[in-house]
């Protein structure tokens, strides 16, 4: 079969490989038939995730086709069509038992990162049963891809962590795929105001289109000065950190307003200044978290049920065995207006 | 009548000052019969806190008996022997409707700040109703001015927002007296072990005796290793900043578990250094704030039914007019092994 494959720092191959087999009772091997890209590739492809290794094959999103499953799988046969999570779960450990799979013993992140991932033409789940989901008939399974990793991420780290409220004004800072995403499932809580902060114009525009009811520009003057004044000075109930940055972090940690949240859904290299010296008295709650995709069922509802349309953040659609050029366009996407790209091998 | 009164960073005085009288309907006016004196009142001392003005009678909590009410206060008549709250609250505004009523917009911790508090003969209780509790008669007084502010503080600031649940593993930083309430608070929610960390051997035994199951002398090698090592290499599910210093945040940042709660108490004077690098993927919560008083009720009831003891951190007793000699006790606490002090005018 053929496999995107990391070649170290900068480096990877859409090269020939071995056909993934079942080597756990509970492992299931799925036919991809539809992949993205994720911010998070970006990064291993930049080198800040050293634990990816020569020859591991990329990529923990995606849908596609039962292939054949282990003796110990009882909730897939091959034939299902399926949504895959970017989190595995053992369905077991502690972490398993509070519904906290970002940290499961014996799985987490772990496709496309510790084990070969979805940018190929098969892969290989563990803990099938409690790491898949049944794609239910007619549903949109482009928007599906979406529900591997970006919206369940978006949801919970971002809106949940966020306690996001009927009424209550919403600042997402960085309109990349995540900040949209969060834009999107917010609204599932009715705020009063979603306030969009970027650099970029057209991404700011299209903001608005998903529902954003204010946008500030962070290039054109101070970013929290422009906050304060779209709140009357009082800054916002929520502000969720879509880029993971230091700078972009202080924007948000300096627009809460007392009782106010800070969800942190960036990815951070560095450590941030946080300032106690202003936030021990204003009741502030500062969250962090990769996905747990505990939410997986219910975005799945939604979605079908119209509610939320993650698919609309697709710009772009490629061959699977295209991956490469879809790279050079996600990796340029403020250039390219590109969002989310889908890969398919239909 | 007698009242110690801020002459600027590092002076204070036990001077004869006015009476305080009515001013807005909704005031009373308390005779003081106990009061105490918080670590607070030493950062006014020390000039941390601008606001406080020359002139300023100090204090925020106390008991007393009401001499005098306004029109407008339906709640309290003369006699009534009360339970002041640090925070005073009009109950109307945004934040009093979500209990936050350390933001109220007209009040907040005001008493001892921006008007004259409770270290005197008499003090002026603005929206008594709100503001002031019936104490239920036979109550110990001395434990009922620990509900002021410390133990409200410890509770909802540490506990609560820590989420402290049964069976978690809590490590509270900071043995004295904020950090001793935090761990006889803490006990209401029966977490499976509470590990104490001070540099005072002598505070650490007293927290054994208020149920402290492991304690860490942070000045007998790293205190990071050490809880580590506590927690067979796991770390811990609540942290409890109770210091103030970006040394012992540290600590508390540390030693979390994935999914752990960092509870901020201690007043800080300077920024730390928040390492996201590490915390982003780890579903921490951060959390900081002023006491809002809203678990008072609840704690005079914990009280009157013997669930906890708050008079356990009383160590030592004035009569108010030998405040100045309390103060130095307080100020050289680890020398005096004091922990709480109480000033009686009965």
């Amino acid at each position: 079969m053929k496999a995107l494959v990391f070649r170290g720092p900068g480096k990877f191959e859409w090269v020939e490989k071995d056909k993934p087999t079942i080597q756990n009772p509970t492992d299931a091997i799925i036919k991809i038939t539809k992949t993205t890209i994720c911010g998070t590739d970006l990064h291993i492809l930049g080198g800040d995730v050293p634990a990816v290794t020569d020859g591991r094959t990329l990529g923990h999103e995606g849908v596609g086709i039962v292939e054949g499953v282990g003796s110990g799988v009882n909730n897939f046969k091959p034939g299902d069509r399926v949504l895959i999570s970017c989190v595995t779960s053992c369905g077991r450990c502690d972490y398993c038992k509070k519904a906290m799979y970002a940290h499961c013993e014996d799985g987490g992140w772990i496709l496309g990162h510790l084990i070969d991932g979805t940018q190929a033409e098969y892969v290989r789940i563990p803990y099938a049963d409690t790491s898949l989901y049944h794609i239910p008939p007619g549903t949109d399974e482009e928007a599906l891809v979406m529900l591997s990793d970006i919206f369940p991420t978006s949801l919970e780290i971002g809106v949940i962590n966020g306690e996001v409220q009927p009424g209550d004004v919403v600042a997402i800072v960085g309109a990349g795929p995540v900040g949209m995403a969060s834009l999107l499932t917010a609204q599932l809580y009715s705020p009063a105001e979603i306030i969009m902060v970027d650099l970029d114009d057209y991404r700011l525009e299209m903001s608005k289109k998903f529902g954003a009811t204010k946008t500030v520009n962070s290039s054109k003057g101070n970013a929290v000065e422009q906050v304060m004044e779209l709140t009357d000075g009082k800054g916002v109930d929520v502000a969720i950190e879509a880029v993971g940055f230091p700078v972009t972090f202080d924007i948000c940690q300096q627009i809460l307003k007392p009782g106010g949240r800070l969800a942190n859904v960036g990815v951070h290299g560095k450590p941030v200044d946080l300032h106690l010296e202003q936030l021990w008295i204003r009741n502030v709650k500062i969250t962090t978290g990769l996905v747990s995709t505990s939410t997986t069922p219910m975005l799945i509802k939604t979605v079908q049920s119209g509610k939320i349309k993650p698919q609309q953040l697709v710009t772009h659609r490629f061959p699977l065995d295209q991956i490469m050029q879809a790279y050079e366009v996600f990796r340029n996407a403020a250039k390219e207006k590109a969002m989310k790209v889908i890969l398919y091998n239909d």
